[in-house]
This record gives structure tokens, sequence and C-alpha cells, in this order.
């Protein structure tokens, strides 16, 4: 299990979400409380889009809680989108290309969650990708791997957030077929930087916790409340898919009938 | 706070104390039980006596539980004295030359507990070195300095147990001078591959935990039982001081009386 | 490119190859004489074999010249079958995962090339492992796939040194198919602990350069000569296959008719 | 020996010169052309002012020329006064901690050279720092050291130029009485977001190269000319201090003579 936050808004520093609050990411990856793992310190990272259109990343195998780097950088970079994330893995080797946010162009991508018997079915997801986006493939995780995949539809023209639910749907389906009795559990987010995608979704309809706060200056999707309580923290329903821009957000439930929408699936 | 092991007896390989058992060092560094800290993931190292005089030595920035290096390395080397620890900083920087065990010459040392307002008294204790050890200073742990400054009484020819005992004594009176309200606590385990010596000692009487358990192939200090009982474990109590042979061993009660044995305290 | 060294025959201390000669491996990683890079300084590995079947592994992404843990490392084990590598990637990530030797059960492998257009080539020999091996993956670079390509017909009971050079051919001969214009260069080891198997061999008959110097208590094949001089040391030829064993080792030469003798090519 | 730059001006994007020239620090990290070593592989830094007062810091052990995070933050940051280094250890470990540049409130600094027979001054320049300093500490490096002596005539009111020349002066002075036979060399650079200071010292009159370009949009020092030619490249002479503004530059002559200026130095 991981934790992560995202924010789309008014640029402000980013330690004003990632280490200052009582909850923060930095804390909950040393004590994280609704999470199966209470410790995410098997690396972590941060992505932010600035003046360039490609967002820069900073992913690091050290244990968030103790990289002085992050908190200089939180510190002094200010961005109206970003993305954080600490990392407990369930399985895959603590390196950096596995060290989530991911980057591919202009979109940045985070994952808390797992692929069920990922190492039966790793195989034939990884056989779907595109040839350009199968070289892309840095590291070995499940979550590289579905972003991946989720970017190939994108690609293609889908809209993003049904790009991502297809892609689920359809791991899931597979997961099925080849008798993985495992969930596929999937918490997300997706951004471009304009607008941000976040997912609380759920094969067995028990995905990890996932909140919204938005005010007047922005939002936040994170895995836990970052200041102890949940006032003005709405926590999203299993089968959640958000939309968010700078001017709005709208909540869509994407579950349980959305598998019959996408005919490509087989 | 930090969590150790030391070994001295017939040779084992490694992973039968670092790594299976169910409480095993590896276990403690993400899920310790007797520990303030329950994580202890800044670091961690491994030294082992082998066929040289001096030991050898592994020491890492990432968290013990997480290093495939770390289950390699226990799962090959046999020895017949070794240590284990990993690191909860009290405040020091991440660095290998923060990592324990720290090592010179022959000598293998390693702690857990700390310096109250180390940064205050630091300098006063520095000043105490040698110079040939001042310049062997690498990091900036309380730790490495607290073992130097028994190297230097060691290498003057007091005994290693009342060496380790004096400069406890002697920094608690310095503290005390400085007014310093913190105490000193000091767990640790020091050895020249000969003869282990361990330590339980607190100037508030409330040192770390420490076990030692003994049996007809050799002996185990630790900071936690590792097995998940407390079976075959006694726990020392606060002022333990232990020499421990391949032959037998001793526990001497060095509290409360014992500062006043040491001329040298000014 | 990178430099590498293997030995077989009594056990000596690691150091006496990797760290101690005047050109030793540890000098390679900073100023090597007969390599396209200078510098290997993209991480490194040791791999030996001790006293259980499996042989241990040490890999950091660090430079190898400032590692004070293989110099400690190097200087307590003693092994009569070791592997060190040092790396200078050819483009895929710094990570331990990415580092040689690769392990496997009893086997370790290293390598000193590149498969020329990796990126166009990965997903058609990817698709030729079996199952259990895809899943054994661990890292994305062309060196581990050779490795695993070459396990898969070892574990079909193909002699491994006929194994190796199955899977060079193979691999040229869809190189060539799929129209890639620059060679496939391999130098590489393999050993089960029992027997090293070297290579040096190349589709554009320019390998990188390799040594065997034999001495009547063991075998070292290594990228460079270690002394600082070719006495003793016997440059292997283009299409050289050598098979040491403890008691002897013979040349053979494979190159250029070799590919007629594989059915299993298509 | 390492290599740095420094860079004073309109805001750029720090890859602007860090990676993207010919002779980029970056390529420098690997391949010097004016440096004893050729090799600056011992880890690096970049540290730069933002919004806030005190600048950002991101060192790390790593070298420089293969660390995707680096290219990813030059890449986003834009900056009007940052600093990076690219170190070639002398002897101390590798450590972030040991890393340049170095940080204390508004100040970064940054060092190329040693101080000749460090582990027999050591003692006697750290005695020299107030207690404060002391403190602050982190590594072992000379550098270090000679940054937080600088701070602490800084810290007086002395001028930041002066207070580097004297606390250069100074130490040669102490090295002189110690018997050291070796040199200070020392090219520095030194700012508090404002104003940069740098400076090209030996005491054996052979410091390491240093440049300084001046353009209408701000003023670049570097180790060595970032675009492969010295066009527009001034070399600095030997004894320079050069202090830099937004608006204009002056280069000070400090030697030989500079040493009468300090009744301090006793």
């Amino acid at each position: 299990m991981c934790r992560f936050l995202a924010y789309l808004g008014t640029p402000i520093f980013l330690d004003e979400l990632v280490c200052q609050p009582r909850r923060s990411l930095l804390h909950q990856s040393l004590r994280a409380e609704e999470s199966k793992t209470a410790t995410q310190g098997d690396g972590f990272g941060i992505g932010w889009y600035g003046e360039r259109p490609e967002p820069a990343v900073y992913r690091e195998i050290m244990p968030a809680w103790s990289d002085e780097n992050l908190l200089s950088l939180c510190a002094s970079v200010r961005s109206g989108a970003f993305f954080a994330h600490v990392r407990a893995t369930t399985g895959t080797a603590i390196a950096r290309q596995n060290c989530h946010p991911f980057r591919h162009g202009r979109h940045l991508f985070m994952h808390n969650g797992q692929i069920g018997g990922y190492p039966q079915i790793r195989r034939t997801l990884e056989a779907l990708l595109p040839d350009a986006l199968y070289a892309e493939r840095k590291g070995a995780t499940d979550s590289e791997l579905l972003f991946l995949l989720a970017l190939s539809r994108i690609h293609q023209g889908e809209e993003t957030g049904v790009a991502v639910v297809q892609v689920f749907n359809d791991t899931v389906q597979r997961m099925q077929r080849a008798g993985i009795p495992q969930p596929l559990r999937f918490c997300a987010a997706l951004s471009d930087g304009c607008t941000l995608f976040a997912f609380r979704l759920a094969s067995d309809g028990q995905p990890p916790s996932l909140y919204l706060r938005h005010g007047p200056h922005g939002s936040v999707v994170a895995s836990e409340p970052l200041d102890g309580n949940h006032v003005g923290w709405e926590s999203l329903p299993p089968g959640a898919l958000v939309r968010i821009t700078r001017e709005a957000y709208e909540i869509e439930h994407v579950l349980p009938g959305f598998c019959n929408a996408s005919p490509e699936m087989v």
C-alpha cells in the first residue's frame, strides 16, 4: 500500500501540503492511519507543473521522512498542480524507476493499490502495450504498467477518465479469465497539468481510502485527511471517478455497470 | 532509538538471527515492540569477524527491511562473532558514516540511546579525544563519539568494560555540569572478536530494553527477544555490564555507586 | 561498456583481484585502458560462491571506486568462484536491478557489450522467455534479458556454452531480420560455481577486450590485465568460448560457422 | 578536485548552464579538461535562490551524469542566482553532508581545492568555530569547515570578501605553524542571493582553474569554459577576489600582500 496526495489550484508551496500539516504526507510515510501498512518507507516521489509543459519529477529510494532534499524542494517550489507519493512496495524492488509519480510527456500518474496475482498476469498486460510505450517501460511495477495502458488509450483519443476506467475494467476481466482470485485495488491520480483525475476503484469493493477537499483556492485529493480531523474532507465512495479543473469538479460513480461500455474488452 | 543484536559463539549464518526469527532484527526495523519508535528505518549495518583480525562492515542508508544485499549477505556469511543494528536517528543525518556498527581496528561498537542535549555538549566531549582519534571521526553522531572516547581509554590499557562505564559516567557528569536536564541513555555492545561486552545504562534509570540469551552454542544480546516470546531470554537489569566469552559470561551491576571508582573524572 | 573479472580456483580473498592489483577492477572503474568509455561509474556488483549452493550478490548504484562496503567485503570474503563487474550504462537506468552480476538459482551472469537497437528488438526477445523466467525479470537491461534467454535453454538441458552461443546467434539473426544495423557485442561470463564459461563474441567481429590468465591455483578472466602489463595474460580471440573448471580449461572458436549448428533458430 | 559554476543575473533555467552546453558541468563531471582528476563522480549538488530568502539545495551521492532527478530539476527550475558543483573527494567520505553547495541561512558556499595536511590541522581549525556554528557542523570536509569559519566572521560584521580572504590567510598561517608542507588551494564561491563572491587563491600560487563570463543578462563563474572554447571567458588570475552584483562586477587582486591587513591573525 501507499499514500499520496494531488493538488490543483492557485500555486502554493509544496510544503503547505506535503510537510507542514499535522498529518502531512511526510507524517503518513512514517505513521499512516488508514493504510494496511503503517509505514510507507520504500521510496517516494514528487512531481509538479511549472513554467514548461512537461512536469518535473524528483523520486528517491530513501524514506520520505528522512530526506532533506525533499524538505528543501517542497519549501522552494511553488506550483498550481503537483503530486506527491510515499511508497510501500507490494513486492517489486526498491528503485527510482519503481517510484511514483510516473511521468510521460505532459502526464503524471500515481497509484495506491495493486494488481492481485501480478506475476501471473503481467505478461498478458504488457503484451497489450503498443510498441512505442512498450519501449518506454523503465521499471517493473504494476503501477507503471497500468499508466502505460491508460496512455495508450489516451493517445488514441479516449477521454482520460474513461480511458483509466476501461483499463481498470479490462484488467479485472483478464484477471478473472486467468483465474486470479485476488482483487484489483486502484486508487490513483492522473493529470496533464490542467485537469486532475482521481479514482477510487476496487474489483472487490474495498479500495484504499481516498479523500477530497475542495476550497476556494484549490482542490486536494489525498489518501488521508492531512490535518488530523475529517472536517472539510469528503471521503470518496468506492467507484468514484473525480474530474477536477481549476474552476470546478465533478464526481462520477462508475461502478458497477460501467463494464458494458467498452466494446474493446474481450 | 534503535534496535540491535550481537552474537558470540559457534559460527552460524547471520540470517539465523538477523532475518529468519519471527521477531528478527529485520522485523524489528519495520515493527519494533519495545522501542519508543516503532520504525527503525534510518539506515542499518552489520559487522562480523571472519578469517582476518579486522571485522568486515556493511552499512547502508536504506531501511534494512528492503535491502536485498543484506538478505544475500546474511544468507552467505557465517561468523562466530557479529553485530547487527537498525537505526532510528535522534537528529543526526542519514549517512553511512552515521550508521552502526562503527569499526576501529579490531573493535566493533554499536549503540541504542542518546546523549541528551547533544548539541550543547558535543564540543566538550570532542575536545576530550586524543589527536589520533579526533582525526578518525567520520560522522557526526553521539554514538561514534562515545565509541572513540571509549577507545581512547582502551588504548591506554583500561579494561574494556570499565572504560565504557567510565565514559558513560564521565559524560553524565559533564552533562550535569552543563545544565542539561535530559538523560544519557546507553544500551551498547562492543567487541574485539574474542569478548563481547554489552551495557544497559541510563542516567535516569530508564535505559532502552536489552536481553540476553545464553545457550550451549553461543550467546545473543538483543534489544528485543527474537522469537516473539520471552522464553530463554533474560531481561538485563538497568545498570548491567555483561562480559561474554565463548566459554562463559558474567553480569556486573555497575549502578548506582560506580561513579566513585573513577579518579580521572573532573 | 563495462569491465569485469571472474575467478575460479583455490579460494582467495576477493581483494586480491578486485582491489589490490595496479590495474584492479576498482582502478578500471575510474580509469579503464581498453574500453570505449574510460569511466565505469554507473554501479557495480560482486557475486561469490560460499558454503551454500546459491551464490551471494552485492550490487550497488554508486561507483565502485568510492564504496567502502565493497572494500570491506572484498577484504573479508574468501571464495573459490567469484564475479565482479563495474558498469557503464548504454542507456538503461541506474538501479541495482540493472547491475551485474545477475543471479538466478545457482547461476551468476555478467555482460560487457550491448544489443544494438535494443529498444526495437526488446519486445521480440522478451516474448521468447518462458512464463516462469518472464516473471523473474527485475530490471530493464539487455544483459539480464540475454541471461534469462540463456537460462531458458539451460533449463531445457542444453549445455551451458552452447546455450549462450545459441542465444547470441539467435539474437543476431533477429536483429538482422528487424533491420537493425548496429552489432551485437557480447563479452560475458556465466557460472554455476563449478564451471566458469566466458565468451568473447560480436556480430561485427569487434567484441570488447577479454583476457585469460591461467595459473596453478586458478584461472582469471578479465576485461583487462590486472597488473598493468600483459605478461601471463592471453588475449582471447574474437569468437572465443572458454570453459574453465578447477582442473583444466579449453578454448573453443565458435565463429564464423557456428550458426548452422542450431536447428532451433528460425 | 572538483568542478563548479555559479550564476547571477536575469533568471534562467538551470539546464542552460548545467546541462546543455557542450562542456557543461554535467559533461565536466565525467570528463573535465583542466582538472587534476578527469572524473568528478563523488556526488554533486545544486543550490538556487527562489521566492523565499533561503536558497533550496539538492545534493546527492551519485555521479551527476547519471542522475535523472538533476536533469528534471534543471529543466524545471528558473533562478537568477544559483550554484552547481560536481565532487571529486580528496579523502572524506561520500555522503550528502559532504557534498557542495553548503547552505547556512541565506548563504550558499562551494569549494574546489583542499587544505593540505587536513587531518593534522582539522582540530585546530574546528576549535576556532564559535559554539553556534560548531553545532552546525554536519559533515567532515575541509570545505564545510572553511565555510563555517567564514560565516563566523561574516556574522561579526566583516565584509564577505574580506572575511573569506582572512579565513584563507589565517588557515595558511596555521598550516605553516603546524609544519604542513602541502598548500592550501581554494577556488570558491559564496553568495547571499544578492552578491556573488568568487575566489581563486592558493598558498603556492597554483590554484585550480577558474573563469568568468560577463554578459548583458548575467555573470557566470565556472571552473572551465562551458562551451568548449575560451571566447568570452576571462581566466581569473591567481589571487583574484571577484564581487559580482546584478549591475556590475569588480576583480580585486588580494595577493601577495593581503596578509598584513588582518590584525586578528595570531
